[in-house]
């Protein structure tokens, strides 16, 4: 997100930065997956970048959670605004075993720690916008609110955060660096807006353009980093059965790439008070993912693509039958404007892929899962 | 207090081991301050319980952060239950700056993730005894249940997790790893009681004897690891004034040495259900810090100490006045019987601390409060 964020902002007149640290790249590779879409070498989109809207763009390689590289960052950039997408984004990346559960761990919320403490020492007064995500709640069996609910406890009131119920390492990191967020706000006046973001879909945004394609962004579908949308998609495009996990029945909030960064540049454009920690619950609709599995073969037949749907085993501890109904009202609320329609955003997704079709077949094994919650690996079978 | 605990468990026939990085000897002396009860070296220490208790303790010298260390650990003990006392336990050490927040985040929350790993994958069926603290749910205006509470949201109802509301980044990690346990439990069927434990306070339990000095436990003074009551016994044992942080209206739970031993012990040998995870707040009574300030204080006067007590600034951003009242039924269902006199307790502290005056009075200085939370460094004024 982090790419095409920095091509949207800009040219809506913004100055952007960025620093990365490149370890989604590896870390897809160590899935035995690559992009969908082919990405260019960092130089090569600083270069197009510069080609593109004249000027030179800030960008370190770098780690957030080395403290030398966060304070250099800070101080020498100044943002009035951060983003922080600089947290490992993958639920099966973090149940591999201890070692990947301590290093997304130590990535995210040392590295959120960092942000918290470079923003007290060098721009006080910024606004952290800061990507959490609607798996922070889990499934509980009342509405979900944005981040705080009034409650009547045994005659008394308060308004506290509502409890969190994340389902793997990386969402409880999630969960962790929401805690520590509002701490820091509360005790050092930072502002922060914090995004309980849905999955996230579609291959493109209007700002890339057609013609360089050193400007566009990547597409995973491996089981780490591909989201189901994704991998449903990819499937699609090379004739692959589409693999719903187990009941398909799993509820969640889902938006386009292209709503994602309407909505963050609103929080951006519209930062919360000194000392204000608030949640934007964001996402467009909720749809279970049989019903996903189903849009996405819509299309894809409308498309010629003959496309099948056949369950596969869930690798994954969760509940597979449960209420949802969370709130998205803030965002609406300072103007947020929904495409409305996924199918549309579909199709120019599985076009894209149908271009890209020997990049997907090259390594289509990495598209069924085989981490399991229970810390065994162990391919699941169409069932 | 884990050598009070393996004392405690071994008198009651029960194999302890342990495992120490030892870390609370360098960092008390990184604060300026040293125990006001001498402690023995490690292996001074192994020697007095052979002589005691007739037999080898297993006690390895090791940091479970590290993985190898933890793994190794567990494999060769094979313990039935796992009390972890490993989580640095100071709020104000954990605010001193970046560096002290990100170790006592990694040390806590990796040490207690190779916890769960290590019991996952040696000793499935073992029970984890987890020491969480009561300042994991903050100051909430309504009553604070153990663990869970059932609400009723919008019509609807579920039985959620307490939203916590932690003070200082060392809550945090508490927080964090309260969140990791409950769901280890949940995914790998492990056990777990949780401790939110109040204030311990107190120098010596019975099992220790009287004789064999290097029995004996320590008793910390500093601003970080020294809690209120020990600081307010060390300044009324050497005839400094009693200094409460800003109004003093702050309410806390509080039990002596002796009953948490007790309550632990109970915990340990009820042990939890597999998959379940519960939740014990572990206090006795619950005083503001003035409140303590004048219990010690008419201690001392019975003994002749004629102690005074002075208000000093408050480091902390907290809030000094609130509504507290948490509950503390479940181990009492289980047989606990509270020691109820505050009073004889702290005047077994001062009689021990009075024989120690030479050793508080040598860095005496580290009494009074210097680490703000608002990243300063500064020392309180009495007010």
């Amino acid at each position: 997100m982090g790419w095409p964020l920095a091509q949207y902002l800009t040219a809506r007149g913004h100055v952007v930065g960025g620093i990365d640290a490149y370890y989604r790249r590896d870390q897809v590779q160590e899935m035995g997956g690559q992009s969908a879409i082919a990405v260019a070498e960092p130089n090569e989109r600083i270069a197009a970048y510069g080609d593109k809207y004249g000027k030179e763009i800030y960008w370190v390689k770098g780690d957030i959670s080395e403290w030398d590289t966060a304070k250099k960052t800070f101080n020498d950039f100044q943002p009035e605004a951060i983003v922080h997408l600089g947290e490992n984004p993958s639920a099966p990346y973090s149940m591999i075993g201890q070692a990947h559960a301590a290093w997304v761990h130590t990535n995210n919320v040392i590295g959120s720690l960092n942000v918290l403490y470079a923003m007290k020492e060098y721009t006080p007064n910024a606004h952290l916008v800061k990507l959490g995500t609607m798996g922070e709640y889990g499934q509980p069996n009342v509405d979900i609110p944005e981040g705080y609910f009034e409650i009547e406890y045994r005659g008394r009131k308060d308004k506290l955060l509502f409890p969190r119920q994340a389902g793997s390492w990386y969402h409880q990191t999630k969960v962790h660096d929401t805690h520590n967020t509002i701490f820091a706000c509360k005790i050092w006046g930072l502002r922060s807006t914090d995004i309980m973001q849905g999955v996230v879909y579609g291959t493109r945004i209007e700002e890339m353009g057609e013609e360089d394609l050193r400007l566009r962004t990547r597409l995973d579908f491996d089981e780490c980093f591909g989201t189901a949308i994704n991998r449903f998609a990819c499937q699609a495009a090379i004739g692959e059965p589409i693999t719903p996990y187990g009941k398909g029945n799993q509820k969640r909030g889902y938006l386009p790439l292209r709503d994602s960064m309407q909505c963050l540049t609103l929080a951006i454009e519209n930062p919360a008070e000194a000392g204000e920690y608030r949640t934007f619950n964001q996402f467009e609709d909720t749809y279970n993912v049989y019903e996903l599995a189903e849009k996405v073969k819509s299309v894809a037949d409308q498309l010629g693509l003959g496309a099948k749907i056949n369950r596969i085993e869930n690798p994954r501890i969760e509940k597979e039958d449960h209420y949802y109904n969370p709130d998205h009202q803030h965002l609406l609320d300072l103007g947020y404007k929904p495409t409305s329609d996924m199918e549309s955003e579909i199709k120019l997704m599985l076009q894209d892929l149908m271009q890209n079709k020997e990049r997907i077949e090259k390594v289509k094994e990495c598209l069924i899962p085989q981490i399991r919650w229970d810390g065994t690996k162990k391919k699941s079978k169409l069932i």
